[in-house]
């Protein structure tokens, strides 16, 4: 799996960074990408990756500012011309979310030739598509704003075979039995199969986030998370000005990290005001302080999930 | 007076080549720009010229098509934070522009920060913007789709004092009555006062079309321009098929300015499928065809009227 963040500005586009846009490539577990928010020129940035659109099949819009949805007409009415034809997407996102794509799409006359499914969203439901979990978690901002956690499924440990055979299980078709349950019965004497396994993996947990100053929903989305992909607007100054924008400030994000428990850090959406040599500088003091790896993405930057 | 090509593709973007954007520079006359038609990412165009959000008074939209207005929202939110503040904007298109404009921004929970009005046109209407005469004609194409005639004032020829002072007419505040006005009574002497003036310069004429297969309106509005900005999405191949899809063959256009007498051409919107080698190729055969100078733009294609 790979997420890789085609936008990171915070508000407006600047010449080096693209309003927010992040894609999350799904493969090896399925061949699909995932978008979260999508900045205006989202199909510009996605022209300069190997990203198919027609292999997108979900947008998750986590809210209706303009530099997170303004690229919405141009993806779905460029899709039907890049791969897409009859395969589906689905977007999640507030409630106005429809109205937009509905009234873009109309007012353009653009026939997309392929199913849409807009599905509005409120705080705390789930979704489950093929084994993939997604929780949605209202947050705090100006207007309505969700992040979204997509937990991958657990991946179940190997049979040893070796031990079943020592145990007089020859291989057939009771390996499938062991290898998907958890316990087999075989002439009245029960196994427990954990026991003929290697251990499993715990699915990855990836959190993305809306625009937010701190919130209880924020921290119950990140719980042990291995990757979040947080916007911190606010790299230093006043923390409570950064609150009154409803927006995050690196203490808040900081504060996050440790005490849910976060392995590694994407930063987006840090204002613009900062310079590249800032932030490479906040970054290195960054890194003693917290037990996780931090990045502050730049447009394109990618992190690869094994 | 500049011409300057923001976006140049058809339909879609392309690495080199960003969707339909034209902006019309009036300086020195006035220092504001004019765009016509607002692609998806106009706004990071903009980024790499010296044009100045605040100074763009007038949006000219030909039709609402995806990629001549996508770039709408993201224009008008950013130019409340880019010098627009305060500073009146008015937008002209097709009917539906404004539920497009007003449901994005509501959408988006966006404020701007200056009065913004929407003007939806019709075939035939006039506009006087400061003394400049614009002119709207409904074309051909498979949604409304208008083109605009901008004539601009003629030029006074300058007073010849030296002939005025032969005439015993010394200098003073009828001077001024001289420059102005086509004839002055002194002394129960009637002046006809071209006589004294060098000769008037025409005001330029541009127009600028949006999509469309040939058509009456299209030869109206280009009679005896000085520029024209036209779409030539064929350059090559069947002359029915571009009609079938309501644009236009590069004979179409071809016909238009030697029957129309057009000074200046300059093509956009030519289907993605040319290479630019192809283009130059074309280029230079057309040339010796046509008693006009011809290019055919690239994106930041600029062209300076004197």
């Amino acid at each position: 799996m790979k997420i890789i963040c085609l936008g990171t500005s915070a508000g407006l586009p600047t010449k080096e960074r693209n309003t927010q846009t992040t894609v999350l490539s799904l493969n090896p577990h399925y061949n699909e990408y995932w978008m979260f928010d999508c900045g205006e020129a989202a199909q510009h940035q996605i022209l300069h990756t190997n990203i198919k659109l027609g292999k997108l099949t979900r947008i998750f819009i986590t809210h209706l500012h303009g530099d997170h949805i303004f690229g919405l007409p141009g993806i779905l009415t460029s899709r039907s011309f890049q791969g897409g034809e009859h395969k589906p997407l689905t977007i999640y996102g507030p409630v106005g979310i429809r109205a937009f794509v509905e009234t873009t799409l109309e007012v353009s006359a653009s026939h997309l030739n392929y199913p849409l499914e807009i599905i509005e969203v409120v705080d705390k439901q789930c979704f489950q598509i093929h084994d993939i979990n997604i929780k949605v978690g209202l947050l705090k901002h100006g207007v309505p704003s969700f992040g979204y956690r997509v937990k991958m499924p657990d991946i179940q440990g190997n049979l040893m075979k070796e031990k079943l055979i020592e145990q007089g299980i020859l291989p057939g078709p009771i390996y499938k039995q062991f290898k998907n349950n958890a316990v087999v019965t075989i002439d009245n004497i029960t196994y427990d199969t954990a026991q003929f396994k290697t251990e499993s993996k715990k699915g990855k947990v990836l959190v993305f986030y809306g625009d937010t100053m701190p919130c209880e929903n924020e921290m119950i989305l990140a719980h042990d998370a291995d990757v979040i992909v947080h916007e911190c607007t606010y790299l230093d100054g006043d923390i409570d000005l950064s609150h009154k924008y409803f927006h995050s400030h690196f203490e808040d994000v900081k504060q996050l990290v440790i005490q849910c428990n976060v392995k590694h850090l994407i930063i987006n959406h840090v204002s613009n005001r900062y310079a590249r040599e800032d932030i490479q500088c906040l970054l290195s003091e960054i890194e003693h302080q917290l037990n996780c790896t931090v990045h502050i993405a730049d447009d394109f930057y990618t992190y690869e999930l094994n």
